[in-house]
């Protein structure tokens, strides 16, 4: 039955079923496949949230293994996709990484292979490679040589090998481990839905994830960790941080979000990694800053309006030496497992994704020949 | 306020308002800001037809002058465009028109400019562009080298003449030319849906019109013309045609859509063409088989199952000599100004688009550590 009703941003229908995540809102609850997110955060790595959310279930020690193992090998880029990257290395990451990934498919032995289990390899290849299209263009973009990802390191190790050509230290591959864990999977917030709008075509894994790539690149989406940090650099200190909230409440970046009324359950484990690393650093002035400005915001708790993830996630990238236009695509690293988790979902239970508009323009207009126009 | 009914496809779900383009399924109309497409298919040009969705409302001759001539002097693309699509020419040409017009962005001089008349720029120079990808790719993947544009042809002739090097005849542009205007714009279907979901998160325009080719390849929506000139091939001559139908029914390719349950009004004018054509090039046999075909499902039309434009679209495509694979490219490159018009109205009055999924996995389960798993 068609309700005339408009949905504008779709915010309260519900698209589906979904076995991927459960999200409650008011209460600020984060489950992947039914565990819990602080459960994964304390014990868990990005590298088995993968297994996780792609497969279903948590692995055993020898699933584990020989799922990383497949990571680990796959992680290499055809050289033609090199060097898409080189021809466009002047726009911003992001369209980077979506031309890159386009080009991905015009290597992959699978593309236009639908079957459950290819999609499910390029599912692992993805989550494996897009890793190193982000770092590749990094490297060249600075005028250096691509860095070839080492097998022996975890995921988050060797994506920070590949950006600087050095080892990481162990807290900062523990920083980056935990991050792509807090990113990996949200539901159908508006990437994951344009890649399930684009599976629902039955077009093939790489077209939706592009079309993925495509939507967390918006400032509304994946933008605000960036604004994040530079909202802390105009700040400057922490006494300025009462003045600054004052001028422009309640819109302070990192704060509200469409689904969390409560807090976002991701920000206590990126705020206390921005804690102890700006400490470590020697920049405790970053921490404090934060914690300034949410003291200034905490009046608006009951409204609803709490810090969300990307209010530390900024701060984290900023103190690991990231450059800040690479924070969205870092985002993207951590999601792809659950983009293709949504996705999947889709090709399972497929049915094509095309909703009305309602039409408020003039109706049965004469076609009025040109000869016969008025100017 | 939540409903808890599921809304999968989104089938009754009323987004939002729309001027670009109204369309009754019931009766089988569709008007583009107000004008029957039976006027403009009989009446306008493809270029007149881009002025009308992009800016609003039929053109005065100087307007369209000075539109048309923005048209032809944007078709180049950029050396670098040229060369990302030789190093992916062995995908799938949807795949490299995805991966190429993720790659024009490089070289938009109004790429990450989100002014209304950057995104009208945008818009023009897009629908320009697209038809040279597309010709560049079928020229380098036959191992020629692409045909530069030719300002004194028109978009429907250009784009020929580019695909083969030669002048095509008039009747071909004139095929052409009504099947980019009979393709031009069409609602909230998935790929211009899939456009206003990565549009609604504030990303820029090439991003939104990369997901909506990236969707625009499903089987479910561009590539029934493709599946409908498979089966004239396979039914091979118009005897046979009761036959394979009786055999398949009702599932025939290039009957019933998602919206029209009467006759899509776009059809009597492709298979027209058809019929034209399969007689100037000695194929008589080709419309009398979609014709038997056509015949043969009748009696499903008071079941509204009815021809759709992609049932004739195919069959002219093949008449005109263009290869198979390209048929969805073609339609890509006729609905750019609708997908433009789609996402400028996104942009205009935007809602973050994100529906919900309802979670029917387990809840709280135990995170059991690794050395305590059960193999």
């Amino acid at each position: 039955m068609v309700s005339e009703q408009l949905n504008r941003g779709l915010r309260n229908v519900y698209l589906d079923r979904t076995e991927s995540s459960f999200i409650d809102g008011e209460q600020g609850i984060l489950l992947y496949r039914g565990y819990n997110i602080h459960d994964l955060a304390a014990q868990s790595s990005f590298e088995e949230v993968c297994y996780l959310l792609i497969h279903g279930n948590l692995p055993t020690q020898e699933e584990l293994g020989a799922f990383d193992k497949r990571l680990r090998r796959q992680r290499a880029i055809a050289p033609e996709v090199v060097e898409t990257i080189r021809l466009n290395q002047k726009a911003h990451p992001m369209d980077v990484l979506r031309t890159g990934v386009s080009s991905l498919a015009t290597h992959d032995p699978d593309t236009d292979d639908m079957s459950k289990e290819a999609n499910v390899r390029k599912s692992e290849r993805l989550t494996a490679q897009v890793a190193t299209v982000v770092a590749a263009h990094e490297r060249i973009r600075k005028g250096k040589e691509p860095v070839a990802p080492r097998e022996e390191l975890s995921h988050a190790a060797n994506f920070l090998y590949m950006l600087t050509g050095a080892e990481p230290s162990a807290e900062a591959v523990a920083c980056m481990d935990l991050d792509f864990i807090l990113h990996a999977e949200h539901g159908a917030n508006a990437s994951a839905f344009a890649g399930r709008v684009t599976a629902s075509t039955e077009a093939d894994m790489h077209s939706a994830i592009v079309s993925a790539i495509a939507t967390l690149k918006g400032p509304l989406h994946g933008g605000a960790a960036e604004a994040v940090m530079k909202m802390v650099l105009e700040i400057g200190t922490p006494d300025k941080a009462k003045e600054y909230v004052e001028a422009r409440q309640p819109r302070i970046m990192g704060f509200g979000h469409r689904v969390y009324k409560a807090e976002d359950p991701r920000a206590r484990h990126m705020r206390e990694k921005s804690r102890e690393l700006s400490a470590r650093v020697g920049k405790p002035e970053w921490y404090q800053i934060l914690q300034a400005v949410e003291e200034a915001m905490s009046r608006y708790k009951r409204h609803g309006i709490h810090v969300n993830v990307d209010f530390y996630a900024g701060s984290v990238y900023y103190l690991l030496g990231i450059p800040e236009d690479l924070f969205v695509p870092i985002f993207a690293i951590g999601r792809v497992p659950g983009w293709c988790t949504e996705i999947l979902e889709q090709y399972d239970n497929n049915m094509l994704i095309r909703p009305l508009l309602r039409y408020t323009g003039p109706m049965d207009l004469e076609y009025v020949p040109m000869g016969q126009r008025q100017g």
